[in-house]
């Protein structure tokens, strides 16, 4: 066996290999960033690297041109290390320098009010000071502790203690001097000990809301006893290098690597983010009582380390919606080692914990209004309903808004153009970029306006065609078909040009009418339409940038008044901290989960109809989008 | 810092170490077992050592004469190695060939009764054959289990399951094509399903009951649904090697090495005598459910890695006598994952699980008959009472009768005199020897027959001290006063004659003058006296071979009819047996562990007093033994 020695720059990282191993492996074992779409599937051209030097095998591939080709670009993902490599990772493949995470400290904490209810973890610390023992009261010392509760009015019966707590038990009373602080922690059995330590540290009390999402991970440090949010921390989930979507998650951890290699991958990444937040805040890992955690279905199954095999075969079964119970150190995160974890209960494979999360903290479910509620992240999830009745589908929307499926399509992050504006007459375009920095792609928000503005300056019609009679450069023929370029850069320095191309927009448009469909089909199963819907709400960090007018003008959003709409941000995490924070929040969100009802869309009939008519600008029923259409006759 | 390396003859065992160490840590290290009984504090003089060459540096000490020291004799607890050695043990501090162990199948068996009643283990294993999945019906996995289970009557709401099942739950129900069989475990809290397996293997159902002795460990292999005893296995428990009886553990756990230390020994035993069984049986650890552990509380303490320092210390308290229920994959036991371990719960730091297990076999708590319980083991503990009410005590007996602090005492091993007849007028012994081989020294039965035999031949008087008027060569001066020569053996060969020093009788007298006492005390507290008692019950692996009649003539046991007395042998294990099996014998055994008063006897002064009267032999009250003043009587 061949042993080879691969070097990356900028990064300035190494790794031995086995000779064999795909450069993307290579990359991920030297815990090298490349963006890679489709898991390493060989198909989203996203993962690009430049082969300084060295010997190396690469499949040929629709995604690079002849240029690139002679100028050493490769994709990691269909390259092969045969011996010692220099590479270069270009800044499009790279990670996106701080990514725009939505952490729901925004229009998330206003819904909160968690001022009017009472704090009520599931943890809390009691001082004590218990007599010391004696010849004529030389009862153990478990049975001092649990008798000084029951005479502050905790029932003796259900306390039990584990053995960790055992284990430290005899020392700490007497270095303490029989003044102790006990963490009591209810159960759904009863009340456990989970801590004792010496002397009186009941100031010391905080939890995790972690919201585990496809795309990024946020994690809320927060005082459990005022409730207040201490300090917030976020990142990438590292099994992005396995895939954007569930799908291809689960394709990695069943056929490629292993669902321990992808569990591993998202524990490191909030074992991680709870370091920092301990050293950043001088808090002792020990004194972390609690962890909530919220998250599709797949994610929370990888998070479990739970086969998601099944989750992707038809039937789409999941091993379950409601996790037990189980101790944070089971799955090695590092506080307190009592400290449970309560994931937030889903409904079904494609309807997770993050939704019911959000449904927990817009309140949809004690509503009188007719509520839409949807989350467009890598997934797209609708639920319908109010207070007496809810349903819920997803609508495999494909992760073209993060930037999946998209040439140029990237995440939100520092480089991606967020917003475009094309002149009616030049059709030339204005972009704004986050960052105001150098554009690298487009993120989600971005294609709605470019895709807009396109449509309503005539570039493309209302299937998405190009217009073939405009007289501008910015559409030219591509490797693939006619495109439009956002962005001309330089290719003497091997950048290329950001274009749309013809199968970008067939990819957004696919996604956009997934979502429509989706509702549509659902409101029809209801015997309802979008006319009797009160308040439309939009769920995770996406879709606090979208302008809604131009999303109606594509026809992602019905045409109903702005003011029905409202963004609430990341809605998983908020979710995961109400339950944190109280008892009552938990047994909502169960109830949540259990009277959702789950409409399995890809095999309605209906929804394929509703999807065929909603593959158009806006969509085949031009008469449903009133707004659009005075727009349209204003051009005229 | 200089590495050494030593070899142990004759095993062939060596180990480097540091320049140091003692030979003792050096001999733990390479797995050479060295008796020593006072766990290295250089007391018992037993560790004895042969340097053949190399370097050491050896403590000047009471026990060696100058013939051993000049022939390269040392004790390994007082040798420290100083460069390269060779060491032969001499096998008189070896590990006894095949000690004798009660393993309960003897008397113990017939106080079992159990086809007499229901067996009731605390799992169960259920074959289950569920729907397949459909679009329709694409409930979770754990939700499709549970659901059946509650159609088989199994109440839905308790059913809980863990991590582990659940991450082998889903491929697990597919690979038996929906037809499994689950193990469920009844919890203090509901029901737990503690495993899935393919197909139908409901027959495989295992479960051990453990006696962790101070001295002795022994493993029962029970086949579940049939209660049978598959097979049996004990060895010395390896924490020997940290002293003999409990208060040297605890100061070698507390002083010398560490708790996590001592716990590993007991473990490894346990484990390696798991291992045993499983291998010698054909048996998948995987398919052992269930495990029952009985032991005094310093050694469940230790078990379960507690920390004993307090145990010790007035005023005697234990971290807990009811030790919660935990997984055995928590202390490294190799059974199912899932397997829980169940401690017999106990009453106080010196009256354990082991006696709540010996009053639950031997049915003291149940019958109208007042009862004397009595383990004569490491420790010594009492117990009086019958089905009202129950008291107990421990009387610090000592390990005498297990071979500590005894010159030449010995554990009733291969080469142990277990009965001694002396010529009354001669006074030359007639030894009787375990295993009909060369005598190494004398374990307690012996110890109790010559003690009677040297009283009634005349050689020592009632107070135990030696003849001086005798013609005979058999008692003769020693090192330390007079002694009296057993076994005469060959010096050139390096071998010490087998003697009882007046040493060796004092220790004798205060372990049967304690154990005596402390019966005495128990009775008086309760306003009775040994007329009064029905039944006088003996347990423990050494009660079995005691001579009643001798053990009436040292005064160890009262003079009651032969018929009161009853050997039931090791009960400690017969009660984990029985309670591994039935539901309501454990709650019988928690019944007794709470309802027994233990009396703590060494703040007692009636104890001191009577203690102080039981020094003699038999007694100072000659008129409490008839029996014996006329054997004096008629010999006169």
């Amino acid at each position: 066996m061949k042993l080879c020695n691969v070097a990356f720059a900028p990064e300035n990282k190494s790794i031995q290999v086995r000779e064999g191993a795909t450069l993307l492996k290579a990359a991920s074992l030297a815990g090298v960033h490349i963006n890679a779409s489709c898991g390493g599937a060989g198909t989203c051209g996203k993962c690009r690297a430049v082969i300084a030097n060295g010997q190396f095998r690469s499949e040929p591939n629709i995604h690079l041109s002849d240029s690139e080709v002679s100028r050493g670009v490769v994709l990691s993902c269909l390259t092969v290390v045969e011996g010692d490599l220099s590479v270069e990772i270009p800044q499009e493949a790279q990670k996106g320098a701080g990514v725009r995470v939505d952490t729901g400290l925004g229009v998330g904490r206003e819904l909160l009010k968690i001022g009017d209810r009472e704090i009520q973890p599931r943890t809390k610390k009691i001082h004590l000071t218990l007599p010391r023992p004696t010849l004529s009261d030389n009862i153990s010392d478990l049975s001092r502790l649990t008798r000084e509760l029951r005479k502050q009015g905790y029932p003796g019966r259900d306390i039990t203690c584990g053995l960790s707590v055992l284990q430290k038990l005899g020392p700490t009373l007497r270095e303490g001097e029989w003044a102790v602080t006990v963490t009591l922690m209810w159960t759904q059995f009863g009340i456990e000990i989970m801590d004792v330590e010496a002397g009186d540290v009941t100031l010391s009390r905080y939890g995790l809301a972690i919201d585990v999402g496809t795309t990024t991970v946020v994690v809320y440090l927060v005082h459990l006893n005022t409730g207040d949010i201490i300090d917030v921390a976020s990142d990438l989930n590292a099994q992005i290098r396995c895939g954007e979507d569930i799908i291809s998650r689960i394709i990695y951890a069943t056929e490629v690597g292993t669902v321990e290699e992808v569990h591993e991958l998202v524990i490191g990444t909030i074992r991680t983010l709870v370091d920092t937040l301990t050293a950043r805040n001088g808090i002792q890992p020990e004194s972390l009582d609690s962890i909530v955690t919220s998250g599709n279905t797949t994610m929370t199954h990888l998070l479990y380390e739970l086969d998601p095999r099944y989750i992707r075969e038809e039937p789409y079964v999941p091993t379950t919606n409601f996790l037990p119970v189980i101790k944070a150190s089971e799955i090695g995160i590092n506080v307190n080692r009592n400290a449970n974890i309560y994931a937030v209960p889903g409904t079904a494979s494609y309807v997770g914990g993050d939704i019911t999360a959000g449904i927990l903290a817009s309140r949809v479910h004690l509503s009188e209004a007719l509520t839409i509620f949807i989350d467009i992240g890598t997934n797209g999830e609708l639920v319908l309903g109010n207070q007496d009745w809810l349903v819920a589908a997803s609508c495999s929307a494909g992760p073209a808004f993060e930037g999946g499926g998209v040439e140029f399509g990237m995440r939100a992050s520092q480089g991606a153009i967020e917003g475009v504006e094309i002149d009616r007459q030049t059709h030339e375009p204005t972009c704004h970029v986050i960052g105001d920095t150098e554009p690298q792609g487009i993120c989600g928000s971005g294609m709605i306006d470019v895709l807009a503005e396109m449509y309503l300056a005539g570039v493309i019609d209302q299937k998405g065609r190009f217009s073939e009679d405009l007289e501008t450069d910015r559409v030219r023929p591509g490797d693939a078909g006619l495109e439009y370029v956002l962005v001309r850069r330089d290719p003497a320095r091997g950048e290329r040009d950001i274009v749309l191309t013809a199968a970008d927009l067939d990819n957004i448009l696919r996604t956009k009418g997934a979502i429509y469909a989706g509702l549509c089909t659902l409101l029809s199963e209801m015997n309802l339409t979008f006319h009797d819907v009160e308040r439309f709400i939009i769920a995770g960090g996406f879709g606090n940038y979208i302008d809604i007018e131009k999303a109606i003008v594509i026809g992602l959003l019905p045409d109903l008044p702005q003011e029905r709409f409202h963004f609430i941000g990341n809605s998983s995490i908020t979710g995961a901290y109400l339950i944190l924070l109280s008892k009552e929040m938990r047994l909502e969100a169960e109830e949540i989960a259990r009277r959702m009802t789950y409409i399995e869309l890809s095999v309605s009939r209906a929804f394929m109809d509703e999807y065929m008519s909603a593959l158009f600008l806006p969509h085949t029923r031009l008469d449903d989008f009133p707004s659009v259409r005075e727009i349209l006759d204003k051009r005229r």
